[in-house]
């Protein structure tokens, strides 16, 4: 398989999580994280069910996947995520040594990007942003849109 | 009960969990929360057990007082912690919307204020540090010189 064909059919992986999300009423964000080519660990955003702040997308990805591989380090591993990751997040990356960082859509206003300087942060690791880049903002846009026309 | 004693009493019950982390080989970092002068929530750091880069002390903390309060928001509520979070917990903690920050002793090499402006990134939140600091420092230094002794 191709690399550019890779990198959308695993960041449409983690679209198919956003949507679950969408569905549950949650702000429609999903990540997947791949080790080998092969999908270890994935989650949505589950703050409303689990009325619990730190339910985000990539922590649950990162804890199922440290549970398949039985190890706290998910070294040699990508995440794929639909939205830039908040300061929170981009905390437990760093944490769990992943390789590499996919992004969908930039989120200027609460995305890591604002707040932290990757350059100190965490310099060894590869981010890229804007694989499918469109499809993935389009659902933000309109999980949004829909909450203002309900309220 | 003054002010002072209040902390002080707060943060020894921190550190009571940051020494069951201590026990089980864990880095010694407890966490609290408390609500209206009661504990809602605590956590000792359990990333080995779990084997989880998540399950830190103010991680663990902040899910269970969620729970406890069954919200996702802690307003109102104050974190007393062993040592200086690290970004991750930091994030979290703005999330949970925790009004106060009480930290024992700070952290300068993996803490949140090497790589997080505060004044930017949460500006609302009350943050002080030094109560216990001897004690809370003490464990950590004690715990590491354990291991470089044992390796």
């Amino acid at each position: 398989m191709e690399i550019l064909d890779l990198k959308e059919s695993m960041m449409r992986k983690a679209i198919i999580e956003a949507e679950k999300a969408f569905e549950q009423e949650e702000v429609p964000i999903g990540c997947i994280i791949i080790h080998n080519n092969k999908i270890i660990g994935k989650g949505y955003n589950q703050t409303e069910l689990m009325q619990d702040v730190t339910a985000h997308a990539e922590i649950l990805a990162i804890t199922a996947a440290s549970l398949n591989l039985n190890s706290k380090y998910l070294n040699d591993c990508d995440m794929y995520v639909t939205v830039e990751p908040c300061v929170m997040c981009l905390g437990a990356i760093k944490h769990s040594r992943i390789s590499k960082l996919f992004i969908g859509t930039l989120e200027p206003k609460t995305g890591y990007s604002r707040f932290i300087n990757m350059a100190d942060f965490h310099p060894e690791m590869i981010v890229e942003s804007g694989t499918l880049q469109a499809e993935c903002k389009h659902l933000m846009q309109s999980f949004f849109q829909e909450k203002r026309n309900k309220s």
